[in-house]
C-alpha cells in the first residue's frame, strides 16, 4: 500500500537474491560476454560482481568490475558509447554470463566496434586490420 | 632441405613463438569463446592455456584446459562434438580469446546446442527453456 514498502520489497525478495547467486570466482567476479543484439558479433568480455550485475539490472546499462581499477564501472560513463541490455542468460555451469546489448558508438576504447578486431591466421599470426573504426578515441576520451 | 629440420624451424621460429604471447593469468589461462561460424550463436566459455591453444593450432580442433580436472581436453573426445576453427580472433588487450567454429552436434553437455540455453528475465529469474536439445547426454555420454 505505501509505495516505498512496496518497492523495497521487490528488490529484497529471497527469489531475487538467489537468482543472482552466480557461481562467482575467488575474487568473487563473473565473467560476461557481450554480444550485439542484432548482429550477434561479440563485442566485448568483461567482468562483474554481484553488486555491478544489480546495477545493470537496475539501470537496463552494462555495469562492469574493472579489476585494474578495483572500481564499479558503467560501460559508457566517459565516452557516452552505453549498453543497452536486450536479453541476457547463464549458462549451463552457472559462472559465465551472456549478454545481448543495444551498443551506442563503438565498444572498444580502440575506437573498434569490437575488441575482437584483430584477426590472427592458422598460425597465430595478425592479419591486417582493414575494418574502420567507428570512433575516434582521441577526442572521445581525451577532449576537454 | 631436410624435411624434419624444415619442420622444426617452423614450429620454433621466434615470430610464431611471439604470436602465441598473450596475456595469460595467474594460472597460465587465457578464456575463449566460442560462438558457431554461420549463425554466431555464442556456444560456450572455456579455458586454453599456450599448449592447448597449439594443439588447436596444429589440428583445426578446438582443445581446452579443464580447471577442474587439471588436464587437456580435445572438446569431443567423448562426444563426438567436435569444433573445428572457422576463425579466430585475440582482443584488444590480448587476455581474451574468440574462436568462430563448426559445431558438430551440440556445445553443451547438456544435451543443447549452446551452454548459454538459459535466459534470464528482467530481474534475473529464469525464463522457462522452450528450445529442444540437439542430442541426448546420457545415450552420448554414458552408452556403453
Amino acid at each position: 500500500m505505501i509505495p516505498s514498502e512496496s518497492s523495497g520489497f521487490f528488490f529484497f525478495t529471497p527469489t531475487m537474491t538467489s537468482d543472482l547467486r552466480f557461481k562467482y570466482n575467488a575474487d568473487g567476479l563473473v565473467p560476461a560476454i557481450v554480444q550485439d543484439a542484432t548482429t550477434k558479433r561479440v563485442l566485448m568480455m568483461a567482468w562483474m560482481n554481484e553488486s555491478s550485475i544489480r546495477s545493470t539490472i537496475d539501470t537496463g546499462l552494462m555495469h562492469y568490475w574493472s579489476r585494474s581499477r578495483q572500481k564499479y564501472w558503467l560501460k559508457g560513463e566517459t565516452s557516452g558509447h552505453t549498453q543497452k541490455v536486450v536479453r541476457w542468460y547463464v549458462d549451463c555451469d552457472a559462472d559465465t554470463l551472456l549478454f545481448e546489448v543495444e551498443q551506442t558508438g563503438g565498444a572498444c576504447h580502440t575506437g573498434h566496434q569490437s575488441c575482437f578486431f584483430q584477426e590472427l591466421d592458422r598460425t597465430g599470426s595478425p592479419i591486417a586490420v582493414s575494418e574502420e573504426k567507428v570512433f575516434d578515441p582521441e577526442a572521445t576520451y581525451h577532449s576537454k
